[in-house]
This record gives structure tokens, C-alpha cells and sequence, in this order.
């Protein structure tokens, strides 16, 4: 059978996602997990990679066993045994021909950021620094710009290798909840560094280095080196994935 | 000179506010950089001692200094010294005869919640889990007896040998913020451990092992068995403390 989870971690101690020759990651320590559980090797998929650093509240993933344990069981089955930082919020039963990576429709993520001059305790977790003071409403009409189909390879990373850089965006808001500054974006697919390039472009617009309508020339001329810094990873949680 | 602190710490990796023969605290680590920048022996004073584990997003401390360093400039030099989960978030010239404990008139904490059957990877570290369905409007009804002035001995923990157990409560307000939910509390002192047996007791009214009424007989029967459990400290936060 192919079970479905969905997963919240936090990732500031992994080195994110995918398996990796060195480093701990969250499928290791998932297919650890599992090993233990089921006694199989189990090879878990997820809807898409998440870099080192980076959280979510979300991620979707299945994999295939021949274990007798109930779907639903998997849940806390598993959370017994992962560490404090990885937990199963759901299992079930994965719908006939379901896929994590090749069913996913949608993804949302969060990108979190606040004003200061030193990292905040209490907030740098899950949250990014920002030394400007920022304008929000300057950043969220940036941010309208990107809703829609375009080719966004102003926004993939430079050592990205990949081929199809047309996306849709179906939701792009800034939203101030109280001293956190947050990017809601939602799309069918993101490029490798996207959402935290996004996110370096609004803090441009944000803090008054370049105009909101700046945005859309970025998007139109296709050049990385014209859009803003790659934001660091702790800011960026992927909330959800969507599917039929 | 005598200079004001105001500061912001992540209590998790810390035995405390106060300075302990075991185990690293807030104080130590900001004496350590006191000296380092100074070149001074200086003691630092709180307005009360947190916890292990507990949090601050304003604490409020003192310290006495030969310095020719500007009040104002400590907070980004000893920022510059302390470790990410410590930081100034103020600092300046204290007032004439200002005290940080003896002056205080009020503090205010947050007692942050949630409900799950596992540690949710992005909540735990500032927020206690609670295995039951939590009632917020039943806890609010309950925590509204809080308020005013009381004896509060049936809130203070068993190993205290404190005298004066009479303290008076300005807020006590228990609010749905999200997936969390929150106790602000203010007072005008609380006594050891008093906010997490609070939290307890109003987890007890909230899961409907007891009615809110119940909360007003258990502060007149002075009796610590018949309030609620300690709650684990991750869950506090003191947030500000009041002077003149």
C-alpha cells in the first residue's frame, strides 16, 4: 500500500530534505523512522525538496510498504520514535494513483521576517532579520506584480540547471502581524531559491531602494542579477501543499 | 552610573535568570560580557529571577559601572559580546535612586499553550503541549477570579518559604491567538512558580475536570492540592515589568 504524511519540522538542524552523503537530513531521519517500525528499507518521496534551514508546517510525502500497520497508525507510530524537531501530523491511506511530487497542484509557502539591528531571541528561529525599517505596503504592491503566469528566471538561482522557469503565482501577499513582516505565496510549482529571492526583492522595494513597479521590469528583463539577495533559510516555512 | 537593561532571551538553553554553581544562566553570561567590555567585576540585578527554561521578551535589570561608556551604547556593544539567545534590547542611564527589583511595580507574563497529542515541532519551544481539548471561554470565566487582591498561597509551590503570600492582579485574560492559546497575567508581584500553577489550574477548568467557578473556592481554600499541576516552564514568557 502507499501510505500519505503529512509533516511538520523544524529545520534548523538539518540539513534540509533530501538525503545527503553528509549531514543529517529529515527523509533520514523519516526512513530511519520507518526502518525501525516496519523492519523494510523504505524509500519516502516528498511534494518537493527543502533547503538546509529551512521549516515546515506541511510537507507532504508517501512512501510503500508491505506492513500490516493500519495507515492511520503510522501517525504516532512514528512520532514515538523521531526526534522532538520531525512529527508526523497525519497518515493515511495515499488516494489510488497518488504521487507527493507529481499529484501536487499547489504549494504555499510563509517567508518571515522582522526590523532590527541584532538577531532577536525570541523570533530569529523562525524568522529573518531585516536592518531596514520596511514598507509594507510598498512591498505588497510589489508583491501584486508577481500574480500570474511569467517566466520567473529572474528569480532562479544561478547554478540551477532547470530547463522550464514558467510558473503561476495565485496568491503573493505581505501581510504585518505584529512584529513580524510575512510573505504569503502561493503557485503551482517554485523554482530552486525562488521564494527567498522574492523575498530579497520586496525587502528592496521595502526599504525604498527601488519603486514596487520595479517588479514587473525584473520579471520582464529574466536577469538574476537584477532582483534582490537570496534571503537566508530560517525565515522560509513551507505552510501547505495542495492536490486534486 | 547606574544603567537600565531591558532584555530579550530565549530561556531554553539556560538554568535561569540567576547565577548557579552548575549550569550556565542569563546573568553569567551577561556579567561575562560586562567584564570582557568593561574590565569591571559588575553585578547585574533583575527584577526577579526566571526560571530554567523560562523565556523573556522584556526583562528588566540593573548594574552599577565605572564606564566612560555611554549608557545608550551598552546595549549594541554588549550585544556584540552575548549569544544569539541573549540580547539588550534597551539600554540607558537609570533614573535617580531606580532600583530593577525594589522599583518594580508590575509584570506582566504570557503562559502560551497548545493543544496536541505530540510536540509540534514549530510551537514547543515557546509554548507547553496539552493533551486535552482546552475550553478558552470556560478558562477565561475561571481566570477572571484571579483578579484583585488575594492571598495567593494556594499557588505557590510546596518547597517556597516566602511570608507575604498577599499579591494583587491588574489582568488576567486568556485569548485564542491561532493554533495557541495564551494567559496574560499582571500583577503587582507573583510568587514562585505562581503563572505556571495558574496555567495549570485554568488547563484543569479548560479540559472540564473542574468548573470556572471552582477557581475563586481554591484561591480562599489556600490549599497548593487543590489548584492544578505545574506547567513546564518552555510555555513562559515574562513579557514586561512596570516602574513609576
Amino acid at each position: 500500500m502507499r501510505v500519505f504524511l503529512k509533516i511538520e519540522y523544524d529545520g534548523t538542524n538539518y540539513s534540509g530534505w533530501q538525503i545527503q552523503p553528509n549531514g543529517n537530513t529529515v527523509q533520514a531521519e523519516i526512513e530511519r523512522a520507518l526502518k525501525a517500525l516496519t523492519g523494510e528499507e523504505i524509500s519516502v518521496t516528498a511534494s518537493g525538496r527543502t533547503d538546509s534551514g529551512v521549516h515546515a508546517a506541511g510537507q507532504v510525502a508517501h512512501f510503500d510498504t508491505e506492513s500490516a500497520i493500519p495507515p492511520e497508525r503510522f501517525a504516532a507510530a512514528l512520532n514515538a520514535i523521531l526526534p522532538c524537531d520531525i512529527k508526523i501530523i497525519e497518515s493515511k491511506l495515499a488516494p489510488d494513483g497518488f504521487h507527493a511530487r507529481f499529484s501536487a497542484k499547489k504549494k504555499t509557502y510563509v517567508y518571515t521576517m522582522y526590523e532590527s539591528d541584532f538577531p532577536r531571541p525570541l523570533l530569529s528561529r523562525f524568522a529573518a532579520k531585516v536592518s531596514y525599517k520596511l514598507d509594507v505596503s510598498a512591498m505588497q504592491d510589489g508583491a501584486s506584480h508577481l500574480l500570474g503566469e511569467h517566466d520567473f528566471s529572474c528569480f532562479l538561482a544561478t547554478n540551477s540547471s532547470v530547463k522550464d522557469t514558467v510558473r503561476t503565482i495565485y496568491r503573493a501577499e505581505v501581510i504585518k502581524e505584529g512584529e513580524l513582516i510575512r510573505l504569503y505565496i502561493c503557485g503551482n510549482g517554485f523554482l530552486y531559491n525562488m521564494v527567498r529571492i522574492i523575498a530579497g526583492t520586496l525587502v528592496k522595494i521595502g526599504s525604498g531602494k527601488i519603486l514596487p513597479e520595479e517588479m514587473k521590469k525584473i520579471i520582464d528583463g529574466k536577469e538574476r542579477s537584477a532582483a534582490g539577495m537570496t534571503m537566508p533559510p530560517e525565515g522560509l516555512t513551507l505552510l501547505s501543499v495542495d492536490y486534486e
